[in-house]
């Protein structure tokens, strides 16, 4: 429905890359560009895109959402459960409650993105996950999901790779 | 109460069993065979067991639902308490609501369990912990505890085990 | 608006000082005294004090909470948004509502409790995050902030470092 973000890949953070005995910690910035309000964005394979690029033999991963209004979980990507996700999200943080953080009297904030917040509290904003066979260990059905809650905006995603490279030992 | 689950280690995955460099990556997986629709399964015990057979130093462990419709969270095991969350969750998420993953029309899925996939987004999939003294790190009361919510099935759940062996400098 | 808490670092657990092969995985334990039922404390700055004493080239970062009615979460810390976040706790959750582990009939607990264990398990009690620079990989509006929610009493949280030190290749 909503799927064409701009995806881009930055160049990874030079400082980060090489940890000495053999493990890498290496932390790189995917950028989407979100065209709703609400949006929630399957970005599995643009990880395991950069995972697979680091050759590892074992190791994990964290993705970290990089926003107070952006999230990152785990479920099945399928559209009418995103649907379903969505109208679930706004029922229960309701945009148009009475919200401080959207009162001119008690905060400078002029988004009005209480809800966005609280919505991305209850989703979170980091996960951790094993590597395997050079990709997320992750199960059959289960997507890593980006939700956007107070788009459209350019966000950014963290991805950590943690682990040892396949060549180390030859 | 509904604690009879079988449980079973399966081999360890051998392409993660070594990191060189003297840190370990290795990722195991439990089993578990659910006995009702909702469950919560007290899985600490069998995590330690895992844990103290690697013999770590130091390390950290993750802990992966790998299931859309399970999750894994950190709570007290209390019975009283279980029946709580069973009730909050149901109530939260209504299973009865409209949800479209659950319409035929718009959604092959058949087993019109959207609101499971909701309950497990807000528990969450995956859980970091600190090792320490060759068990989890977890404070007097917490547990690490399966939720079950789309059974009786049988059930997997992974756990990465990081770290530098207790043999390693000797 | 309650931020006068004493913090207080207890000095790290020995056996989890060293890893071989470079990486080390160090467990310190911040110590928190709450002044009210429900607070929400920032404790990005201290850390980051941690993390900055380390003095990692690159690693990563796992927090955690270490009671069942605490817990660690992500997002802005403004205090409009922090009264909200309690509020919307507060609606969520209802203190007040029949809860099994409240009944003496059926719960040893004494603290009548329930509303915090469920309120905890909604915020999640570890998250992990990349180092980077010396500090936590945090977005510019980001936060990790500690959450009372059965206070006031002392609490604890886990901070463990896993990484490489600065001065390792040198």
């Amino acid at each position: 429905m909503s799927a064409t973000q701009t995806k881009e890949f930055r160049s990874p953070e030079k400082e980060s890359e090489n940890g000495s005995g053999g493990v890498q910690f290496r932390v790189e910035t995917l950028a989407y560009k979100s065209r709703e309000r609400m949006e929630l964005i399957n970005i599995t394979r643009d990880l395991n895109e950069i995972v697979k690029k680091q050759g590892l033999k074992a190791g994990m991963v964290i993705v970290q959402s990089l926003h107070t209004t952006t999230a990152v979980f785990i479920n099945e990507f399928q559209q009418a459960l995103m649907d379903d996700i969505k109208s679930f999200l706004e029922r229960i943080v309701g945009k148009f409650d009475y919200w401080r953080h959207n009162d001119p009297r008690l905060s400078e904030c002029d988004r009005k993105n209480a809800a966005s917040h609280l919505r991305a509290m209850l989703l979170g904003h980091t996960i951790s996950l094993p590597v395997q066979n050079g990709a997320l260990a992750l199960g059959n059905w289960q997507s890593v999901i980006f939700a956007e809650l107070d788009g459209p905006r350019t966000r950014n995603v963290h991805i950590q790779v943690i682990g040892v490279p396949e060549t180390q030992d030859e």
